[in-house]
């Protein structure tokens, strides 16, 4: 593996709840006379989500007590904070208007990944795909069904990290390919056993792609050429045991 | 931007201290007739601090009696301990074998980045460079006064982090671009106000750079074409104030 290619998507069309995002990743690629299969596809969270109908009008969403009070506490619209709490399994830190959750699926991020901008509307709030790794495979299994041939699927959304500043894309779902490339036990060049050598290649390619993803620029997807998808594997397994987590 | 293409930098020989690495990546891309000016090069740590000397012999270390307490209690090396610990401005966390420090330049990783894999030889320790921003602008001024044309840099090095398995490559330092593209303030599709949407590219390029770098491919360097470096910036600028960060 010498040389990788990232080809922005794009085209698509604003996604809407119910639409067939395979179908218009498709017609964007082919568009380009773009390929898909035999490399990795690094989509958006956000048209997953909405596609999935994870769209939420903040006119229906009634604040708990705990929710107005941190919205008075924190200045934050009361509707947005309900939605913050729903989709959390905890809340791991608060301070500084920021609200870091741990979510249902075990992600630690600012705001349960509740996202107001790019919404598809003002006033709507978009919730994280309810099972990313699930909706990576969905969205694998029918661009495969119109015969793209095998590739690798990542859901990836843009997180902050704790000590830098910057947000960098991460996985949130993958199919089609090891999230993780486990190099531990294998020697290195000077034939020393390796300990622990595991790179979050499901990461890494969230990452990669997000620097063709910027906010504003319409990109929904990332096609990702030159490196072989195999094996397979789900987000959901590397994320950290809380028990073994210096960091919870 | 549309495209990125990562290219491998194949055939560097083994660095050793006092070597001109700038000499040494360029014969490589010469090779390959690549043209580096107008792309990122993202380059390892490790060929980085073995030019720069960042290299221990084990035998001339005389471990602390702190360094032997934690040695005893980890089963770890006293030595490799007492690097570690001249490393850090302190211990961030330490439980399961594992110290997670706060290096003197203020990254948060395991072991202060001190590494005897793939160091250059049996005995011997990998410290990371003194300073890794002055590393990749000393670099990029090597490169372009060999006529390279203008360039960013990009020191790389292998972190964990908390919550999810796996590594991910992040900039150590970096040179002759933004390392963060601030996008607060700008309007999303839908006209709203974002907030805070600032893309860490100097660790976006570093972890997508590390696609091509596994562990024992020997590949010290990568090219990133495609994007247009323009702005300046260092790394160390962008780490999160420790009196903000909500984990410490």
């Amino acid at each position: 593996m010498n040389r990788l290619e990232l080809l922005a998507l794009r085209g698509v069309p604003a996604v809407a709840p119910g639409d067939d995002l395979a179908a218009l990743l498709l017609e964007a690629a082919g568009r380009f006379g773009l390929e898909l299969g035999g490399g990795v596809l690094v989509v958006c969270q956000k048209v997953v989500s909405k596609a999935e109908g994870r769209v939420v009008a903040l006119a229906e969403v009634t604040p708990s007590a705990e929710a107005l009070a941190i919205a008075e506490e924190d200045g934050k619209d009361a509707r947005q904070v309900e939605l913050v709490l729903r989709e959390s399994r905890r809340i791991v830190r608060r301070g500084r208007g920021v609200i870091i959750c741990e979510t249902h699926h075990g992600f630690v991020c600012a705001n349960a990944g509740v996202d107001l901008s790019n919404a598809t509307g003002p006033d709507h709030a978009v919730l994280l795909p309810e099972d990313p790794d699930a909706s990576a495979r969905r969205l694998r299994d029918a661009l495969m069904a119109r015969g793209t041939g095998p590739l690798g699927v990542v859901v990836s959304d843009t997180f902050g990290r704790p000590w830098r500043e910057g947000l960098v894309d991460v996985a949130l779902g993958c199919a089609g390919f090891r999230p993780i490339d486990d190099q531990r036990g294998g020697p290195d060049l000077a034939g020393r056993i390796l300990e622990v050598t595991a790179a979050a290649t499901a990461d890494q390619l969230a990452a990669a792609a997000g620097l063709l993803m910027p906010k504003r620029s319409g990109v929904p997807a990332v096609l990702v050429r030159g490196l072989d998808p195999s094996g397979d594997g789900s987000v959901s397994d590397t994320l950290r045991d809380p028990e073994t987590d210096l960091f919870r």
